[in-house]
């Protein structure tokens, strides 16, 4: 049994990692460590440091913090001698990424970017059926309301902030996984709104490492509620189209479903972490966030009305 | 012998380049490419298929071309299996060079990012005596004229290219090669001029991953042509300085020269391709790069009157 402490006990933890290691035959909920009281079934502390000198026994923790403060707290937590969960996107650079991966390995303990969305079951069915099929292109559409999510959130539009890629990069970390012979950026327009620091639209051209074959994203943070889109479409030479949608949750070949697994994704993220515990192994991918950071530093910027 | 070809006879080729292979006893010129025509005392081709067509032999090329069409060439030189030594920056992108040392493990041949500020004489130095100090922080300065450099040049300042950095990247190759316990991005501000998709004027703060140590850089390409700077401080504890000048070429101890060799950088760097290649091994360094890319996607921007 893996005893884990959550640090971070907004949204995220409650609505999926707390059921889900409540459900999970190799954890153990034994802390939290929240600055806001809450309240929890074990003792919640206000930070990592009253965590480690309450003398509760930990082994590993989930971070699931607002992205900024992921790094100083992920660097405690491995000081401890805990192995670490890292909500997506794993660190703000990958300067931050690289310099965990390097403290997790001096520790000799387990470093985890829990890319959720890779671990939809519809992501499951892809990377079985993919390899023997010939893809002409790919598009991703990936367009909600960020007012709807995060009502009043001024952080999201903060200069530094990753803006509608925020929610986009969980569309780019299914790209990554479904494309292992790697993903190249070509260019990007991002879309700003007056006064804010990050974009609210982003289109971005893409290709494969081999140089054959092109792809097309559009994210868009301002789209009305009631039509959400969390799609990516793999047109195949033979005419079919394979189109995950939900976010990875539906698949559909030609308009049809296809029939893939239910188990939910978050259980595979805590499969993922409780085998590499195990084995004291760390997997940090960080291919999906250098997109986004390189269609930041690079794309051309234009105002939105 | 080394047959070796230039891709791109430009500014870098004709002061740098071709006369460090002309006396480095591991090369010999063999062909030259380059869009519009130039005159070298071997042939010179308009592309690299017309190169290859040629049928003379070639082991490796050197290219030298700006930045944003390196990858395209470098893919097809590795595909044509040569050697590739890349001017810095090596590639526009993370992606980009990720996708480049693919290719060339692929082919079993050597890809080389040939960052010249890391073989200058003071770097060696500093070295093999850093380490034993003990530092209290590091300050960049690297102030220059762009105008002067690159006089007319658009493409410096358009969306896409790094502005002040494509001269300050150099400071954060030395930087990079000095601090084996890495460095990480904390913040950037990032000076625009009217109308230009590229930044004039940054600040950075930087950290080392151990979180020990911090890092300020200032750079300027719109500062006065006489009284550029191109300077690293190291401060130590026991209150010395060490200060790197002329991006390398000199070294200061209190103020004082400090003695260091003499070899130019770009024999240094001939040097290390020479080795690699023997061995066919890669050297890819993409730290630089990534600061960089993470500075302009994260940094908060502002005008400069």
């Amino acid at each position: 049994m893996i005893r884990i402490a959550m640090i971070g006990i907004g949204q995220i933890a409650r609505q999926q990692h707390l059921p889900t290691i409540a459900a999970h035959k190799a954890f153990t909920l034994v802390a939290g460590v929240s600055p806001v009281p809450v309240v929890l079934e074990v003792p919640v502390f206000p930070t990592v440091a009253a965590l480690r000198e309450s003398g509760i026994g930990v082994d590993a923790v989930a971070i699931c913090t607002p992205p900024d403060i992921r790094y100083a707290l992920a660097c405690e937590a491995l000081d401890a001698g805990w192995h670490v969960l890292l909500e997506k996107p794993p660190a703000t650079t990958r300067s931050q990424g690289v310099a965990l991966l390097e403290r997790a390995e001096a520790h000799d303990i387990t470093l985890f970017s829990a890319w959720h969305s890779v671990h939809a079951p519809a992501v499951a069915w892809l990377k079985d059926h993919l390899p023997g099929l010939s893809v002409r292109d790919i598009a991703i559409v990936w367009k909600e309301n960020a007012e709807k999510w995060h009502p009043g959130a001024e952080w999201l539009w903060a200069p530094g902030a990753p803006g509608v890629f925020d929610a986009g990069i969980n569309a780019l970390s299914i790209l990554c996984a479904l494309t292992p012979e790697g993903v190249v950026f070509r260019k990007a327009e991002l879309g700003f709104c007056p006064g804010r620091g990050a974009p609210a639209r982003a289109r971005l051209a893409l290709e494969t490492s081999d140089r054959a074959l092109g792809i097309i994203g559009e994210f868009d943070w301002l789209h009305p509620a009631e039509s959400e889109i969390w799609e990516i479409v793999w047109s195949l030479h033979d005419g079919t189209t394979l189109a995950l949608s939900e976010g990875g949750g539906h698949l559909l070949r030609n308009g049809k479903p296809v029939p893939i697994g239910d188990r939910p994704e978050y259980a595979g993220v805590y499969d993922r972490f409780a085998a590499l515990v195990a084995q004291r192994l760390s997997d940090l991918d960080l291919r999906a966030l250098d997109l986004v950071t390189e269609a930041l530093a690079y794309g051309r910027r234009y105002a939105i009305d």
